[in-house]
């Protein structure tokens, strides 16, 4: 029986018109977060379980990674996300490394998930983090860094807006203000985190099945609704604006403001799903109503590298999927139309092959990427293979033009013909291919 | 308990140091086989268990695959190799492709091996592959790449020699002129692939298990190792000379040396572990004596795809992994002195970390890549940072620099300091930074 052509579900095959998309889309994310300073760095997909089951959300570990043993009886995963593993690699030299520490990486990551829109099995994500910034300097740099990248990629202010929430603002309105057990805090957490996906009064339902009768009867559940209606820090109760956290969060808000962005705003029922974050939180949603969910999210998980046996370091970093990237660009329509890297083909005319290597080495020499056609093809045939692949320029390489060292050019856009010897081709196609960037 | 810090046994992990390596490295193949005409390809890690069934090594699939079953039951495997993926990718798309059909990839892949120098558990590998033509020019082509890949890297013509063989050939020889059964023949190719890892006495032994009483009477090791000792193909007997296929290498050979290659040779013994190629093999081997190994090997594997329920493609292709290129690189002296990317480190002087955001974005916006440093520190702990990062330039801002809008800009390995406004700090830095490319 024939094998099947089909890839893994929920994963992708990257032809090379797909992977040109992947590398705009990653050449942009590494030029703006370099000219901000990051460095990129990596680590093996493989990881060992425990790692993950220290501060990533349960349902992952449990429900979600590709877990299993090695031939050595190792607990190991193909790595649901990166912010362990870079945690891990910071502890490894927590002395040596000079703070701050800016860097990134764009790892694919796995999970096992039903395949939908927006969501993979494997997907890539740029992940940002700086390390050693115990103050909101460090928000105010990756949301303003975010916020650069939208702009390289070409989109517009109103194409997407920026949330932001805090971890400890969180805790001391569900825990103190309302007065929820640790336990009931944390249930309710997770029930704001998956808010957008069910209606309210579902959403009340099972709010009150958590709160105690005592707490429904003195009105917890409305208390909560009108915070999670906050639209700004100016709406939440007298107590909670006094808090260090909403202070944190007004600082940042003031700050961004004064660098020019504008379309941030505070969201009481941003939860962010893993387990390590402790201070602000922020994501960035579509605007375009036809996607309008969370594209990124990122915040403050001071306590990671901790884990891992040497003191804490202050961190910040947010990460960013290539597949909401992508339905975000398709959607606003950013998508560039990208080219082959080939810049001409080169056609063979009978046994020309032998004669015509100098002349391709030439072209090669002087920058050119050369494909060479088959000479046992017709010349019309070699044509359209060159159209086909999408090469603009192909090159008639024969007998008579080896004689004469003369060969013609031909742009199958245009139609235009020359003909030139190889130095002259190699500065006409050079300066073709400067004035198309 | 503290969890650890090391990376899974035989993976490596990349600071930012070993990214840039990594990158010059993978830059460097990208450059040449672009230029060579080929297109970047991709595909998942995940790949189903039976596609390297069908024709990878018994050794690789049985005993040092990463595979297991998902959560969904199906038996999956983290790629030991990229050939059958793009085999697969190929015949998905059979009709619709342009050949002859240039695709690379630099995907890393996973084999549970005893980590050793030259081999670990995870490595990238550039895989090249030519699509769709059936004579030897393909081969040609295929190790002018790899030999103008080495004059890329710097590498001297005598570092590295290139070996040729044939698989028709080695069955000829086997098969019909030794006249040993299919059985013997794949146990015999087996062995020699291993003859480099025994002595010779201890291979003899081998071969005479596997030969029968009467082969041996007939003298069938004695002739199977003249035909090893081979250093031409003139060499070996005359009626192998006249086979296809060793005539297919001494056309190859010519069309090699007219190309200007003329460190490659025939090699007898070379067997190459897959079992699908069916025609000609290359291997390069470094020749610094205490790095004597294979660095990279490829063939002709013309019914891989046609195993995915398609008709067959005439197909060559090579691998060439990192470790062992990085191993030939600093043998060689030939591993490149990189820098960060990180063009320049702002120093803050007291509070003027909001004024400093608009000097910091005329850099940005012209093309620098610039990093903050944190306002709380002393300006010579900053200095130290910039210095450990191996950053070159400093800027200094403070209150008195941002009211003359003229900021200091120090070079930490020159000593030079310039007093410069905006506009000019990133004409200065654009002009160093052009000048050590």
């Amino acid at each position: 029986m024939a094998l099947s052509t089909k890839p893994y579900k929920g994963a992708r095959d990257f032809y090379p018109e797909d992977k040109r998309l992947q590398q705009y889309m990653f050449g942009t994310w590494r030029r703006v977060v370099e000219r901000f300073g990051y460095e990129e760095y990596d680590a093996p997909i493989l990881e060992h379980l425990d790692i993950y089951q220290a501060k990533t959300s349960e349902e992952i570990v449990n429900d979600q990674t590709y877990s299993f043993e090695d031939r050595g009886g190792r607990a190991v995963v193909i790595r649901p996300e990166m912010t362990p593993t870079v945690s891990r690699m910071v502890a490894a030299k927590r002395q040596e490394l000079a703070y701050p520490l800016r860097w990134y990486s764009i790892p694919n990551l796995w999970r096992y998930e039903r395949p939908q829109r927006g969501r993979l099995r494997e997907h890539w994500q740029l992940n940002v983090d700086l390390f050693g910034v115990a103050d909101c300097s460090a928000e105010v740099e990756m949301i303003s860094l975010v916020d650069a990248i939208f702009k390289e990629f070409g989109a517009p202010k109103d194409s997407y807006e920026l949330r932001v929430n805090h971890r400890a603002l969180v805790d001391y309105l569900l825990g103190e203000y309302l007065g929820l057990k640790p336990a009931a805090t944390r249930d309710i957490r997770k029930l704001i985190d998956r808010l957008h996906k069910m209606d309210r009064s579902s959403f009340i339902g099972k709010v009150d099945k958590i709160l105690t009768a005592n707490e429904r009867q003195k009105g917890a559940t409305e208390q909560l609704l009108a915070i999670l209606d906050a639209k700004k820090l100016k709406d939440l109760p007298l107590q909670a604006q006094k808090q260090p956290a909403a202070q944190e969060l007004a600082e940042l808000l003031k700050q961004l403001k004064s660098a020019g962005i504008t379309n941030v705003s505070f969201d009481g029922t941003l939860m962010r799903g893993f387990d390590y974050y402790n201070g602000i939180v922020f994501e960035v949603f579509d605007t375009d109503p036809g996607n309008n969910r969370s594209m990124l999210g990122g915040g403050r998980y001071d306590g990671l590298v901790g884990l891992f046996g040497v003191p804490p370091v202050p961190t910040v970093g947010f990460g960013w999927g290539d597949v909401t990237l992508m339905n975000f660009l398709g959607a606003h329509d950013l998508l560039p139309k990208l080219h082959t890297t080939t810049d001409v083909y080169v056609v063979l005319v009978g046994d020309s092959s032998q004669g015509a290597q100098k002349v391709i080495a030439t072209l090669r020499n002087g920058g050119l990427n050369v494909a060479v056609g088959a000479s046992n093809k017709k010349i019309g045939d070699q044509f359209k293979i060159a159209d086909k692949k999408g090469i603009e320029n192909v090159l008639i390489i024969g007998k008579n033009e080896l004689e004469k060292q003369r060969y013609t050019l031909k742009n199958l856009v245009s139609g235009q013909e020359l003909e030139l010897d190889d130095k002259a081709i190699v500065a006409s196609l050079k300066k073709a291919a400067k004035a198309k960037l």
